[in-house]
């Protein structure tokens, strides 16, 4: 009789929503002192937008009405795999309402057909901040999603524990230009392999540059050491011009590099590396491109990536590029909720359950709770005039903090975890700061 | 080649959508000091889950996978449509996971594949609140959730100007009693016909319940009679005692619908009427049903319904009684919202510009910004180092009240709706409190 879960689809019981809670609004705020603003798409678009990009059209959720009418196509729309995609057709959509450059954040479901398994979800809830300009767009904007979005992550690591991340940066300006300062035609197909270095190894790599795009062995090596080289400083730079290539398009992408790394070593040391191996498998990045490992969960994979985009959204006349990073909050949350290892200090927003001593004296427990709210204390009255021990377990149970008593002897107020009881006045009682709403954080 | 917007699924702009988070968060804030906990489910129910009521079944978006594999049942989920039978689904499934009496608030979108008409949309957001009991559940509930709502509307009203309301309070035992007491065997019957005095009016109606029912001319006149008696206060007991009906479950409805009307009128004076012709469309409510009418907007329909379900969740065992109250968000505002009379006083969450000299001192402007950020000062730093006159119109454009000069004459800050400008330092200037962030109200 009872429902089960459905895979793919995680649901927090109450104490992990409010986890989920404190996370997004940490995130809210630190896009919103950076100035983007929010925005919300509706969760369909047209399979036509969706279908795009041909590899993508697998994971896709169509939407249908049960009863559509005779001859009204009824396959024409999809839930949004991701919040690029709407973000782009919104921009397209209302360009003419729109202030470029335009820096906005979006925090929304997305869903994917795809097979249910660690880190992997077909209902997930993902945060975006990206920046578009019409027509072009400063450089550093690169540098600021970066350092945006690492400070929201500093910030959810130093509040509530969440573990540390790297994030890891790459410009596909720098690698194509290394590959063309090696005579290579098809750069695309040189990243395309060199991506799978982490699945099959570095020999297997030289050998498909051999073999498939007939590479010389020494380009193909030298393809190899572009890859391995991760820094946490500018010192890439030197690095790669040891390789002895030259490019105009690799000089273009190291120094755009070389500026997204400085900054973030000076904003965020040791938060962010040049990593040269990064590619991100969608094809619409032209630039810089970012993937985030969180300590201690790598295998979940990047749980924040992205990259600049110069031709994302075009009505035919102009563009609108832009760089954007979205971070996987139910990718972070789900295996730290279900380790137990970031808990909420309880599972309701209440501070202060009013007892109430008799059904008849419901009213005066009401007018007490009113007192209390009316100054911002999150406040319940008890449901039942049971004894108070069983009203004391009804906070218990929920984790609320404090009981009160009303009575002929006068207001009192018992902190349910050390035992001890005071009088207090509703009117002018206020609890440890601390307390007032639940606090999320490491198991302690 | 630019997209058209989808029919019945509404998207804001920027400055619409801070409206819309300011609503939102003045909910959650009211919810949250009742003590009511967040949830969140999935997007999708199972279809038998959904189309359990066999009426709504028209309405149910299905979802399948694009590229389902061989011999998976495609059609099985769709996206719900209400909050309550996922609710109820949820409570089923977690059910021993959660301390009862469960309060919650859940505020969602939710889909219809409903022809799209004025306060009728494809996607819209609800925000309800609930309380359920494991096998029983206080009375004293129905008049919490009332309150509850009514108060959370009213500080919409007395915080960002939107119209009042006025609830609609009604007992579903109230009229089956007295139908009852009339000798009425199908007291859904007359239910249904009485439903539509607005549409036929009152002597279609008593005709249908003479002919269709078999009633005698009288009972019919006593239903009417019955159905026009709406009070602000609890003199509709009297009313109703006048119309000479015996019943039980009647006086069982009238002191469960007198204290509900008694408690609103100490607590939100003006905000609740006994209306004794409400009836709810959904067969599950079995005691008090609510509705709520915006003043100015009636033709919008109820913007906040609900009621007491005495069974709606059930393992065959043990059963879940509840009462809850849903708001339309998006129907309350995409009107208010669209005629432009709620509106934000920006369309960023921007506070300060920072402007830039020129792009080498770029770095001593993100500084400025840091610390006025460090602060809780949102603050963005100019996209470019134009012209001042066009940093400033940047900022006009967007609604940023302050911009920030820095350079060889030290720091100031220019009020531009004022065009005042005077010397500050970043360490420790701070904007006017109704500055910080966007304020949301009745357009001046």
């Amino acid at each position: 009789m009872r429902p089960k879960p459905l895979s793919g689809f995680p649901e927090f019981l109450p104490a992990a929503r409010i986890v989920e809670q404190a996370v997004l609004d940490s995130l809210r705020q630190t896009f919103e002192l950076h100035g983007f603003a929010s925005i919300e798409t509706r969760a369909v678009e047209t399979m036509d937008a969706l279908t795009r990009k041909g590899e993508i059209t697998k994971e896709v959720y169509v939407v249908r009405r049960l009863h559509a009418a005779e001859g009204e196509t009824g396959d024409d729309l999809g839930l949004h795999f991701d919040l690029t995609v709407p973000f782009a057709r919104y921009v397209l959509e209302n360009a003419g309402h729109l202030a470029f450059p335009f820096r906005r954040y979006q925090v929304q479901k997305v869903w994917r057909g795809e097979r249910p398994q660690e880190g992997r979800y077909r209902e997930f809830v993902q945060a975006d901040i990206d920046v578009v300009g019409e027509n072009t767009l400063a450089g550093h904007h690169d540098v600021e999603v970066a350092l945006v979005m690492l400070e929201a992550l500093e910030t959810l690591h130093t509040r509530f524990g969440v573990p540390p991340v790297v994030m890891h940066v790459n410009n596909r300006k720098l690698a194509e230009g290394f590959y063309r300062g090696l005579g290579v035609e098809d750069h695309m197909a040189v990243l395309q392999r060199v991506d799978k270095l982490d699945k099959i190894g570095p020999d297997a790599v030289a050998a498909l540059l051999v073999d498939e795009l007939g590479l010389s062995a020494e380009a193909a090596a030298k393809c190899l050491e572009l890859a391995t080289i991760c820094t946490p400083d500018t010192s890439f730079v030197e690095r790669v011009r040891a390789l002895g290539v030259q490019h105009e398009l690799l000089d273009e992408g190291l120094a755009a590099l070389a500026e997204v790394v400085e900054a973030a070593e000076a904003a965020v040391p040791g938060r962010l590396v040049a990593d040269l191996k990064i590619a991100r498998g969608l094809d619409y990045y032209t630039g810089t491109v970012y993937e985030t490992e969180m300590a201690g969960f790598e295998s979940l994979g990047s749980i924040c990536s992205g990259g600049r985009y110069d031709a994302l959204a075009t009505d035919g006349k102009r563009t609108w590029p832009g760089v954007g990073i979205s971070v996987g909050v139910t990718r972070i949350l789900a295996p730290l909720i279900a380790k137990g290892e970031l808990v909420a200090s309880r599972s309701v927003p209440t501070c202060v359950l009013v007892a109430v001593d008799a059904e008849e004296t419901r009213g005066t427990a009401l007018a007490t709770a009113a007192a209390l709210r009316a100054r911002g204390i999150p406040t319940e009255v008890a449901p039942k005039a049971d004894k108070f021990g069983k009203q004391i377990r009804y906070a218990d149970r929920r984790g609320i903090p404090f009981v009160w008593f009303g009575g002929a002897q006068g207001d009192s107020v018992k902190d349910i975890r050390s035992g001890e009881q005071v009088p207090a006045d509703a009117a002018t009682w206020t609890p440890p700061a601390g307390d007032l709403r639940p606090s999320v954080g490491r198991q302690a």
